[in-house]
């Protein structure tokens, strides 16, 4: 057995779309970077191998699998799920815990995996608790809004945290050196919203150029090229996200029926087919990466329930470069250095 | 001096297109409907009196002028606005103070409205809170949301309020009977999301068949066709209604783009052309009416600051239906009853 401590956990179980659709993600990724660490294939090995011989990649010396029985289902409570100790889910925690491997991709039961991660491998000391992150796109520009569902009642203290769990995570999945984190509340005069929001506002300013805080920001600004972190709590972030989604899918059904009303219609339709499929290309996914769950020791991503081979593949590579450039380390730094500031302007 | 106790005041100043656009929605009301009740016009008399003049209704006998001499601005902030006694805006709630009239319908400043209505004409006995409304449109149906930003910090008892205010609203603005609420959280199994909405959420079944209560929500159905009314706190609300439009706008932004790209596509969009328009209408503010500030002693309307003489008439004629169907008694009764069976309940 090859021992690497860079090696990747990945939940073969518990996606939308079945085992199948991950080991092709997990092909995708072999192949497109040699680079790649160690990764550890989790999940029920009767059902694993055949599909490693069915895509020729079965013996490949980058993977391992280990056998795990148990799958937690999407429906299932997280005090259930995290109970399932022989899951997939639970094994590539502790495999992180046990330091066999340093990072996991799961597209599986989101609740327990927060429980999960949050319960087995504890948080980076110097926070709280962890956020649940993601890249979402907008016209010109992606962004990060964090957090979105992790921790439902988010104190200022950890509203501050978020921001600089967000800056780790733009400046590594997105490549941004210093991103511009606004504070997302409803009225951006001085003394509006909630005084959890002004206490979060004042924390943010004190840690001066450690960050790039750009100020208070509402609701109209989400998709501006104005900010590249939205920070909120994870009632609001969850919200919000989800809301966006059903706002989205609605007015594609809307086009689609109105586009397809009449035959002038459907020939306009087709005509400019190509700027549709630019704009789902745009929304689509699969093409960012999957969620981190920052805060916890180890590098946990939650990729899509329905994620489709890309999306595995994409996961596995930010995995990777989370891995590659120590986020976590940084993030103690960080926050450590915060705390300390913040300490130093309450005394 | 003609007196009517049903007049409605109309704040002729603050709108984003000025004084011209809402008295061209008042000539558009008074052609409509010559059932109208009086329509008491304030602001700036040498202002209003040319524009009566221009549109043929100066001395029409359902229409009275107010002089108020000053203007609340749009960027002031509420406890600014409040002060300045000779507002438009302010006139027109000491109007329904003084009850010589009973509503009125105001494009100005919000954070003023909801704090001037609420300090000067005070809450409907038996609630706590005011909160805002919203009617927003879905694909084959119309929703309601509320609370849009009156009360950012809404407890359990106040969310059961909103959802019983939106009731009464969706009854007389949509004339659905017995509107579906459902209460926006992040995950509806039971026991997940906050405590402040696991009690809201028991108070609401307590309330049996008084209302429609259907469970709660997650974000993803906000869209759907699953309820009329989606209930939630201000701070939520708010930034959920703003960040919609913000996704909106960009989307709208990112389609004239992708369709101008190349004379292909630009032809396809010439020919879907209606499709697009149809969306459009469907999305335009000025269809619905304005948010009502529900809860204050009287009819306190919002319009949008950039409202059209069309945004105008509505508001006017949504004000007309909910002094008609004596809302704000409905209410008082509601709450009566829902805040004995609760107080019954914990008892």
């Amino acid at each position: 057995m090859v021992l690497d401590s860079r090696a990747i956990a990945i939940d073969v179980m518990g996606a939308d779309k079945g085992p199948g659709e991950v080991i092709e993600g997990v092909k995708h990724a072999l192949k497109q970077d040699p680079g790649l660490p160690l990764l550890t294939l989790v999940g029920i090995q009767s059902e694993i191998e055949p599909l490693l011989k069915k895509h020729a990649i079965l013996g490949h010396p980058k993977l391992k699998v280990i056998h795990a029985s148990d799958v937690i289902g999407m429906d299932e409570k997280p005090t259930q799920g995290i109970k399932k100790k022989d899951s997939s889910m639970m094994r590539c925690l502790d495999l992180i815990k046990s330091e066999e491997c340093a990072a996991m991709v799961s597209c599986g039961n989101t609740g327990s995996l927060m429980a999960g991660a949050t319960v087995r491998l504890r948080l980076i000391p110097g926070l709280e608790r962890p956020a649940l992150s993601t890249v979402i796109p907008s016209k010109d520009h992606l962004f990060i809004l964090l957090d979105v569902g992790a921790n439902p009642e988010t104190t200022s203290k950890q509203l501050m945290h978020n921001a600089i769990l967000g800056t780790n995570h733009s400046q590594i999945e997105l490549g941004i050196h210093k991103p511009k984190i606004g504070l997302l509340t409803i009225g951006t005069e001085e003394g509006k919203g909630t005084e959890r929001i002004q206490e979060a506002h004042k924390y943010l300013k004190s840690l001066g150029t450690t960050i790039n805080y750009t100020g208070l920001i509402e609701g109209f600004h989400v998709f501006e090229k104005d900010v590249d972190i939205v920070v909120c709590d994870g009632f609001v972030g969850n919200i919000l996200i989800k809301t966006c989604e059903s706002l989205f899918h609605m007015l594609k059904e809307l086009f689609k029926e109105e586009l397809t009303a009449n035959p002038v219609r459907k020939l306009g339709a087709v005509l400019s087919m190509q700027a549709f499929k630019a704009i789902k290309h745009k929304f689509n996914p699969d093409r960012y990466s999957a969620a981190p769950l920052l805060g916890v020791n180890g590098i946990v991503l939650k990729a899509h329930g329905s994620s489709n081979s890309t999306g595995i593949m994409n996961a596995i590579f930010s995995a990777q470069k989370m891995l590659n450039q120590n986020m976590n380390k940084h993030i103690l730094l960080a926050i450590a250095e915060a705390n300390e500031i913040i300490k130093g302007g309450a005394a």
